[in-house]
């Protein structure tokens, strides 16, 4: 091989004789070949050796070599000139070497889940789920497998226009629902609608998800914090803003657990019609409501101005990633104009999910997960107030979550991280604000935990808060 | 009731007694009256009658009257003072009539699909899809299906990247690949991280996908056509256009069939290189090769320049909404930064599909479908060449289509419109370019036909062709 231009190893290839069982000889051999080019072990101009001394050497056919050159001739990295030797025509990119994998940080075991925001995933119904799934991969139409509609299957359309006509109070014609990933997605479609309609600006709960502002602003508005007191949104806030649309959590709003008062309601409607606007219905947790039978979606009043949006991420699971949308009927077709490359999630999943509530699982789910939720609450609340007497629960007896006022003075942060570094997950409220607020509060979810994990989690809390209080008077219960 | 100030019929109510198996009588009762308020039947200051009285005329219990009316009062519709009648608080907005449901265009019913973009959706494998799916959703630990990677579950990252590597001679590492629901949310997020990084143009061929030039456009980026010939994308055009970063589909053109010259992907990379911007390589079609053994990626050639994404859409079926994006390592947090809302797809099928490949069911599809695709598209060639002997076939031996010249003079739209009324689905080449070319061809997919289909198929096709035809030269055949 001296007749070869380069410093390479011919004898190195020889490892690719080694059986990996996948491949044929001719691949490991290109592969081998290739690796050398990109590394720079086989320099731009270098000859290969002819395919006959190379099978020679290696033990193999020629008919091996010959398709490896073949193959990286046609991926450009040799060149074949007709009575010349065959060289090597590409060389790597000289470029800064390339950034590490990024450190993932080391954190401590979750011991306890208090953080919100999560079901209970050891009760996501497995079986009847894969059942479902099972049913519709056999039963499916050809078509079915096809391009998906954007808008969602219709099957799965009509089934969720049924049940947010039955089960949420809405005005769904099958025509105006849409099946998305979630929330999240919903509220950039809507914005992206809205935004190609002319509005330019829109409100948001503070505090709140981040998430939700995140989505506004990427499809390009504006986003205005508006607080929210013990009655939900304060409209006459709104008023002072340049927003035509609202984002609100009606049934139960995200952190602070409120419920929308009726008049509130009301008032939010006749803001939307007098400029000419929208309200975003975010219906989170609308389904767990424990003390009182659930509200109707504020969509119902006017189905001409309010989206209504929810998903299965806080019933069953937020990692099927379906959720859904109602639009006015005037701005659906805007709706498609405006997400041209929106997509609907995968099929087999819609018409899954279809199948799971047309047989009444869905509904049987949330009544377990009711009664599970109601008594959860009920045990997590008792033991907040035997250990921390000084802190106060706010919230109605709804959804996953409920707010723990800590007394003035508390470092809630560094609470949080003291509790974090024992194995305990929970949110200080602060994360969810955009601006500072001297209210000290902790968002407990009660979700994804089990009724036994409560006294040792609140035990851990009890004792990061005591760790992390400033002064003798801090509230160490008992 | 002669005391309520309504001409509202309360005897109406009493249908609110028919069973309908799902709901309870109070629910049933306030769903009754929430319509009649909406419905403008009960108008605004109208009084409901006492609890006890409508109790009696209806045949119930008290309480089930009061549970209704608190329930309405919750939700904005009635409004009870002490000492005084329940009454209407709400009235139904007096907007122009609803826009009513779009009407969806008659087709003719499809007999024979020659469209472009579609496997073989009869050959879906139904079972071992279904098995892989029933094998995760029980064995998925319970943070699995929590809130989800952004950036797709390690499992099937992992996965993707030993599959790249092993199939497709990608260099991919685990941290550079993220899981996505196809090439189009593949490209949409990649051109928003280089409009991120001050990429302001982004160049496409033409012809193209239209999808393509959608999903560009919407991260907000400039589009710029540039032709590509036998050779594929022309790159001295590249040149000229104020593009830092171009959409390639290098190992399969569409619809034009052809595959990237050794010596352009060579110069596209110098291109890349040189203007300090980037290729994304569309891997359309690439597993489907029937002369030849498939040409690894481009992107091995440079990976601190080039994108790959690719899918299942062509492979198993666009309805499972399963992609990769495989991406610089030094850009990987700048995606992630650039898409803070984006999901990726749902976890019980990112697990499903790792499962699928891991156990070799992916590579035996792949074979079955390679043998099945090239006896396909040889009795296509063969059949078009004996019906439309004026016609010319184009188009790499690979794919799931290929481009069908006609001859000068052909009327393709109307030929197109005349197969589509007679139940022939097949695509102008036309539709896929942003300008008119005097140059007239069908793109005709053999992925969803039988083979069985494709002689009467063929007939259709000729039969459209001469009904259309301009003049007695025209490609009539025998």
């Amino acid at each position: 091989m001296a007749d070869s231009q380069t410093n390479f190893a011919w004898a190195t290839l020889l490892d690719i004789a080694a059986p990996d069982g996948r491949r044929r000889l001719h691949d490991r051999l290109a592969h081998a070949l290739r690796t050398a080019i990109r590394t720079g072990r086989l320099t731009l101009g270098a000859a290969v050796p002819p395919s006959r001394a190379l099978a020679e050497d290696l033990g193999c056919s020629r008919w091996v070599v010959t398709q490896a050159y073949g193959q990286l001739v046609a991926e450009g990295y040799l060149v074949a000139r007709v009575g010349s030797a065959t060289r090597v025509s590409w060389t790597p990119h000289t470029a800064p070497p390339r950034s590490s994998a990024p450190r993932t940080p080391v954190r401590a075991p979750i011991r306890y889940d208090l953080a919100p925001g999560l079901p209970d995933l050891r009760a996501f119904p497995r079986r009847r789920w894969a059942d479902a799934v099972r049913t519709v991969t056999g039963s499916a139409v050809h078509y079915d497998l096809g391009l998906p509609d954007p808008a969602g299957h219709p099957v799965l359309r009509t089934t969720l226009a049924q049940y947010l006509q039955r089960s949420r109070g809405a005005d769904a014609p099958v025509h105006c629902v849409s099946v998305c990933a979630g929330v999240t997605d919903g509220l950039v479609r809507t914005c992206r609608a809205l935004h190609a309609e002319g509005i330019t600006d829109v409100a948001l709960e503070e505090p709140g998800w981040g998430r939700l502002r995140d989505a506004a602003s990427s499809a390009g508005l504006r986003v205005h914090a508006v607080p929210a007191d013990h009655d939900g949104l304060r409209v006459e806030e709104l008023v002072r803003t340049p927003a035509r649309a609202v984002v609100v959590g009606a049934a139960h709003q995200f952190p602070t657990g409120t419920v929308l008062s009726p008049a509130r309601r009301a008032e939010l409607v006749r803001w939307a019609r007098s400029v000419d606007g929208f309200v975003i219905e975010d219906d989170y947790d609308a389904e767990f409501r424990y003390d009182h039978h659930p509200v109707a979606v504020l969509q119902g009043m006017d189905p001409g101005r309010v989206f209504l949006l929810g998903s299965v991420s806080k019933t069953l699971s937020p990692a099927l990633g379906l959720g859904w949308l109602l639009a006015p009927a005037a701005l659906t077709q805007a709706l498609r104009a405006a997400n041209p490359v929106a997509a609907a999630p995968p099929v087999l999943d819609q018409l899954a999910l279809a199948t799971f509530i047309d047989r009444g699982w869905y509904d049987a789910h949330l009544r377990a997960a009711r009664r599970r939720f109601r008594s959860r609450r009920d045990l997590l609340v008792h033991t907040l107030a035997t250990h921390l007497p000084h802190s106060r629960v706010s919230g109605t007896a709804a959804g996953l979550h409920l707010l723990l006022h800590l007394p003035d003075g508390t470092d809630a942060r560094a609470a949080v991280q003291a509790a974090t570094a024992a194995g305990l997950r929970l949110a200080d409220l602060d994360t969810y604000r955009t601006a500072p607020s001297p209210q000290r509060a902790l968002v407990l979810g009660y979700g994804n935990i089990n009724d036994t994990e409560i006294p040792p989690a609140v035990a851990l809390l009890t004792e990061a808060l005591r760790s992390t209080a400033p002064h003798p008077r801090a509230d160490t219960g008992r």
